[in-house]
């Protein structure tokens, strides 16, 4: 009797030992993918149940999101594993293509459908290239879903033309119906057919990116729109920066919208520097700035070591990483 | 038979359930202190030893550390528990004691033994009064172990005068002798005597501080004391700041070397533009500078917040904090 309990006892231990070496080696190299959700919308009751399928979702956590009247956008940040991942943004998508119509739609920021981009982006233990194929992954499970046409963008996209957000958009949703017959302009996944309540969703992966808004003390929307042309890649500014302007009617001014796409080789302080170069030729204030969305740490890595020409700062000499790095890496405060 | 292996599977099941339920709550509130002791050497095989008796420790973790000749001192963080960083904390203090000669000693940071200062710092689920309390204990522990004079400063003093690293410092090593047996400068454990080769050690708990030198392009070490008296708390200048003057021969210029103590009240912006003010006045230009230590989070968020005038950034709202504190809060990704 004595010896089953002892064999009880040793088993048990293996057991446990066994575990805890299993589910700290799975928890080490745990996989995060962010998703970065675009919906055209800016009805409160909307985002609540767009939201709603993020935070119902399992192994999913909602980061961050913001919503606002002049862009008539909700943008959603949110992160988990590549499964459960895809299985909310597809479950927010579906009610975003339920509850949105796009007839009704009225916003400053380009947009060609109900879902207007979603991107992932690898965050830990996951590489660009299977961001990519979750992104196929999704964009397929969409058209499924929803029977709408989805779009390919950047490195999910068959070539670099079709790879291009300003091109997609061309025209925005109401040229849409004209362009999507063309050939050489059908979706890659779901009817080649304009769908008026839903309009087109666009998918792909990307890095980290920085939202960067800018307030400019002024209400010329068309003096502004020269100084996001003077900022966009495309049109002779940054090239990993794009920028829009957009009216602000509470505040009586102007923002310059931008996202910038590498900003590790294009700074914000140089970003910001040149908006306000091109501010002062007109003689307008900076009003004020903010990340739209979540703020990446190299990004105000770089801000502070311009400013203070600081020497040495990287991101493991942040305190707060250096902490984390190490609990991570020993595992021995457990 | 079978009965037994299933009351056996039963019993295993909650014996795993009851262990993650332990282990998970317990890691959920890991108590993580920082102690980030100053050591009066530049000696790259002192610098080793003493490094080995950190890295040696169990359930502690060496974050950063930083030494050179000019101020000829040695700049350690590392982070644990409360019982391994105190024990990991005494066994580097007293190897220090061991092969650190002060008599030998010279460099232009003010100093009073070989084991200068020694804060305890807390980071997460650990109070400042906690740390106090560590501070005590480490203080006690290292004058019993070594027989050497240890001060209490800062908030785990008996009073504010003599928590005063300023006070405490007085005359610095050169004049303890004189000073450690005058009436009210008995220090707070070990004999009340002065020890040539050990000096005395400072010990308290404080807030994280940022350590932050900024390199002017002056060789005028007079001119660099004077900047540096404009921006010393007790001088005149912020209150959350300590500043000192010290002559780089390698670069032939001067450096400011600054404690900000309270960096929420007195942003480092706010010190570093004042200081380009100060030197502004001896056309001296500021020739870079650097965190001596590793950078606090909210540190880098007001300076970027400052010059890019940005309204709504936290902690909360930078990326990578974003997705650690969603892992922490729901374990789900497990």
């Amino acid at each position: 009797m004595l010896s089953i309990y002892f064999f009880g006892l040793c088993g048990l231990v293996i057991l446990i030992t066994l575990y805890c070496w299993i589910v700290k080696g799975w928890c080490a190299a745990v996989e995060i993918i962010e998703c970065v959700p675009n919906f055209s919308t800016s009805d409160p009751k909307v985002v609540e149940q767009i939201l709603n399928e993020i935070k119902r979702a399992r192994n999913v956590f909602l980061l961050d999101y913001t919503f606002d009247d002049y862009y008539s956008r909700l943008v959603v940040s949110f992160v988990g594993d590549k499964k459960s991942v895809v299985e909310a943004a597809v479950n927010a998508c579906a009610k975003a293509a339920e509850l949105i119509d796009m007839r009704k739609h009225k916003g400053q920021h380009p947009r060609l459908g109900a879902v207007d981009v979603v991107p992932f982006i690898p965050i830990s233990n996951v590489t660009l290239e299977e961001c990519v194929e979750l992104a196929k992954e999704f964009g397929e499970k969409l058209a499924e879903r929803c029977s709408v046409p989805v779009y390919l963008y950047g490195l999910a996209a068959a070539n670099a033309t079709r790879g291009d957000l300003d091109w997609i958009r061309e025209g925005e949703y109401e040229k849409l119906g004209e362009l999507i017959v063309k050939p050489g302009r059908e979706p890659d996944f779901g009817p080649a057919k304009f769908m008026p309540k839903f309009g087109a969703a666009i998918v792909g992966a990307r890095k980290v990116m920085a939202g960067f808004n800018v307030n400019i003390g002024t209400a010329d929307l068309k003096v502004a729109k020269k100084i996001a042309k003077a900022l966009h890649g495309h049109k002779g500014g940054f090239a990993n920066v794009k920028a829009m302007a957009a009216f602000i009617p509470e505040k009586n001014i102007c923002q310059i919208g931008m996202s910038v796409n590498d900003f590790e080789k294009t700074p914000l302080y140089r970003v910001f520097e040149l908006l306000k170069v091109e501010c002062e030729r007109y003689n307008i204030p900076i009003a004020g700035s903010e990340f739209c969305g979540l703020a990446p740490l190299k990004s105000l890595i770089d801000i502070s070591a311009y400013y203070l020409k600081i020497d040495n700062l990287t991101e493991d000499r942040v305190l707060e990483i250096a902490v984390q790095n190490a609990m991570e890496k020993g595992g021995a405060f457990e």
